[in-house]
């Protein structure tokens, strides 16, 4: 268990196993800062955290494996009727910052040649952003416009601000690549001919996290010491294992969920579903600690 | 001065002068909340207003005339180089609310072809908006999508629903009419191309008003009086005036503004302007209270 491995309010997820692995430096951390301008160490210590941030990082060979138990987050598994998946790869997660900046006014007093809306701007860029996944060659490519704001954001005036927030990835980081410097190409585009600017910001990109071939090699042997259909998958959801994966061993193991559905209030997984997981967990842990 | 002129955070400007002509009832009002479910009744008793609303309607025959100063708002006295500008009509604002219903889930698991994504489909919406502006045949339309709310609005999530609040005025109430329609038809027509639920709700649709030809003649008159250039022209935002010129007979004085810009940081009126426009208001009154 990681402490923020979903919440973006920083603009980066997993900053607890980003930390522990040494991905996320002290400094690093002491730049983070929320929408409200509240920095994370201030808000860390707020929440009772008050360790040194440089000692997070875990030593040389401090674990010999890491396994990691999860949903699918998909609905491959359950659509096969198959209990366990066995993760190989995770996906290579990229995200983007977009700042739109147009020209604010009356919604009544600006005539529609003299505008430069930066929500119309923004709305463009939102489908060019689905456009980049859908085009990038690879069926794997997903991208999601999945933070908008909107400044002043009220019905009587011409939006001035819009801020973006954009996810993309792949399981073969050159696809992945390719959809955001398409993104980036298409938004530029966008902006000049709307007179508006567009600053894009990398808030990440972290490659692909290959998993370790002797732990994929102990969870399948865990489901056929426990009579359990597996199949091989790879994770297009990004987890702490991405990080783990760079210091250490790592493998995962994914149970169905329903109809796929996760980050979201139906989020769903059978208790049987969850029993059967633990057990190919600890079978896994036992087989790597012999 | 009214209270609530433009804030819209009860999704409706002018509550104040709605209420005194009685073009918002005691039951309107008792019906209106904020995005946070804090009902008007409740939080204008909080801010210490404790009247009757069934009170606040004004007696027929209570004023003679009303006269509003007020900044132009838009580019034209400035660029022309006249100080007073005189209304003629006030143009038709009419407000939207569209809530738009997808379907959420992580934004690294569902596939670009599996998504019902709200945002991609209320970013064609908000072009539809423009669009329809834009080709309504009349060069005085205008519609501003000035609100949108994205939920959950987490880089890591697919949106599930957004809801938009779109404002449309014209000088002329068929044009506008006819943007509305179009907006209407557009943005059902992409919600079911994009497997997306969308419910449109009218906030507001009032008629424009035309100011009374004797306020006018005084407005004019005390211009000639202080020899003062005047233009007569038409108010595209809305003003408290619209209401009261309902039930009273009504005009509108206007002083230039820098760039026409308004509702924004950078609003600014010279001290001379607002100083020659207070002298035309105080002469208009004497005349009219002769």
């Amino acid at each position: 268990m990681f402490t923020s491995e979903e919440p973006t309010r920083f603009g980066v997820g997993c900053v607890g196993s980003r930390s522990l692995c040494g991905s996320l430096s002290a400094d690093d951390l002491c730049r983070l800062r929320d929408a409200d301008d509240h920095w994370f160490d201030h808000v860390r210590r707020e929440a009772g955290c008050h360790g040194e941030l440089s000692s997070v990082r875990l030593p040389d060979g401090y674990y010999s494996a890491f396994v990691e138990l999860h949903i699918e987050q998909g609905p491959r598994l359950e659509a096969a009727g198959v209990p366990i998946g066995v993760v190989t790869a995770i996906a290579a997660p990229a995200a983007l910052r977009v700042v739109i900046d147009g020209r604010g006014g009356h919604a009544g007093g600006v005539l529609m040649p003299d505008r430069r809306d930066a929500l119309c701007t923004a709305a463009e860029a939102i489908l060019a952003v689905e456009a980049a996944a859908r085009g990038s060659g690879s069926p794997d490519t997903v991208a999601t416009t999945g933070g908008c704001r909107v400044y002043p954001n009220a019905v009587n005036s011409i939006p001035s601000r819009v801020v973006l927030e954009i996810d993309i990835r792949d399981v073969n980081r050159e696809s992945r690549d390719r959809a955001v410097a398409a993104i980036r190409s298409a938004v530029a585009a966008i902006a000049q001919r709307r007179n508006c600017t567009a600053v894009v910001e990398i808030l990440h990109s972290d490659p692909p996290a290959a998993m370790a071939p002797a732990v994929v090699a102990a969870i399948e042997s865990a489901c056929r010491m426990l009579q359990l259909n597996c199949q091989r998958m790879v994770s297009r959801a990004y987890h702490d294992s991405l990080f783990m994966a760079q210091r250490f061993p790592t493998g995962m193991i994914f149970i169905p969920c329903r109809r796929g559905v996760s980050h979201h209030p139906d989020e769903f997984a059978e208790p049987e579903a969850i029993r059967r997981g633990v057990e190919v967990l600890a079978q896994t842990l036992a087989e790597l600690a012999t």
